[in-house]
């Protein structure tokens, strides 16, 4: 069996912790190769770069491991990982592990989780990681062993057809998880609020801020389950076609 | 019955001629407040302003009609028009007209159709609207009858729950559309290149370019409605879950 390829990205930026704690994790089961952002990306979603040019340099931050810091988004980086630096598509993407949970609608504004979804896009078996932790010296051991178990999972059966991952873990030690569940994406979103400061002109700027609100709590989702102790994955797509309601518009054709 | 409340926003900024296309059309319909981008911000996904603060600034462009000029992203914009500018949810969110398509997967690297994604997680009837054409003088007005009736049918009826219309129109003439097609969103997406530059010291940078390729074309999609003649429309949601796939993983979790 030939070399597996592995290429890494995240959206804290290459100096973050959980980067390298992914790195350690994914080198004993192929080649890594890391395109991270330059700083940190988080809240980018899946926006790309066009009206300025990117840069992207070489780093040596990983213990030989080849390595570029990209000064564009998360999906920047994995456009030019893929038809810049690799030039071919690897066998595994794998983003972050993430400082701070993306459950739920989370994964709409997150850069870890556009990262694995521009993945899938491309037809590469892709999967965020996160971890409900936002410190930056965040404790990633617990995860370690969930991530080995997920990597050799894909690399021997792959994943369903234009579906990445998108994993959460519960901020406890390993003996406190209580397993893996299978969710669905939860229904919840930033009730938002702005922190509204005057500068030294006495205008006015706004910093976003907010509470996270579940609305219709249901079975089965990844807020629950990472509330419960256990490990989410959500099977993610790219298809955002609410089936169910084309009937119900077909009025508006006539 | 009182007054309608009609938030407006784009991504190509306060200053594009879609906007003024927009506002001019839906006036007629309620009171119209504009929140929308200082500056061009296509291809922002649903990026989020969190590492600096927002700046929103009362502008006079749009004779008489209350609008604001913000410093942040499409989604930014319209939690700052909730939030802090209107304090209450609009009776609708109406974002655009893009100049450019926004078929297929373009949904997600969409500033436009990523504040309409927004709208409807914030439970606000909203509707993205572009027009096949990246001109910034791009001729609106066959855009206008479509969008007048599609205002009324939302007044009027509503849409599905967490569900917003992904709109496109073709870059014809009133006379040559050949009506309403309800669509699924395409399977397509970016074949990209870079163009690798040098700049004086011999330092590279690249430019993102592509062109569009389809995968798997199929029946009904908004990519080939749009080809055919036809204004696309795609009931969009925020759930990513791939509920086929969570069955399938379910061996993951012994």
């Amino acid at each position: 069996m030939s070399e597996k390829l592995i290429l890494i990205t995240n959206d804290d930026s290459v100096n973050a912790k959980g980067i390298r704690s992914l790195i350690q994790t994914a080198k004993q089961f192929g080649r890594v190769v890391v395109v991270a952002p330059d700083k940190a990306q988080s809240g980018m979603g899946h926006a790309i770069t066009i009206n300025h040019p990117l840069r992207l340099n070489r780093v040596d931050l990983f213990d030989g491991v080849e390595s570029y810091a990209c000064s564009g988004t998360p999906v920047d980086c994995v456009k030019l990982a893929i038809y810049e630096v690799l030039k071919c598509k690897p066998d595994l993407l794998l983003s972050g592990i993430n400082h701070g949970e993306n459950t739920s609608t989370n994964v709409l504004y997150s850069g870890t989780m556009s990262a694995a979804i521009e993945g899938a896009m491309e037809g590469i078996h892709s999967i965020g990681f996160s971890l409900a932790d936002y410190a930056s010296d965040a404790d990633f051991s617990a995860c370690q062993p969930f991530i080995e178990k997920m990597i050799i999972k894909t690399l021997d059966s792959g994943l369903a057809s234009n579906t990445c991952l998108n994993v959460n873990f519960p901020n406890l030690s390993i003996d406190k998880i209580k397993g893996i569940r299978i969710c669905s994406q939860a229904h919840a979103f930033w009730a938002d609020r702005f922190d509204k400061r005057l500068d030294q002109f006495g205008n006015p700027y706004f910093w976003l801020t907010g509470e996270f609100a579940e609305v219709n709590p249901k079975e089965n989702t990844d807020l629950e389950a990472l509330k419960n102790g256990y490990v989410s994955i959500v099977p993610t797509h790219f298809d955002l076609t609410n089936y169910q309601a084309i009937q119900t518009l077909q009025d508006w054709v006539i």
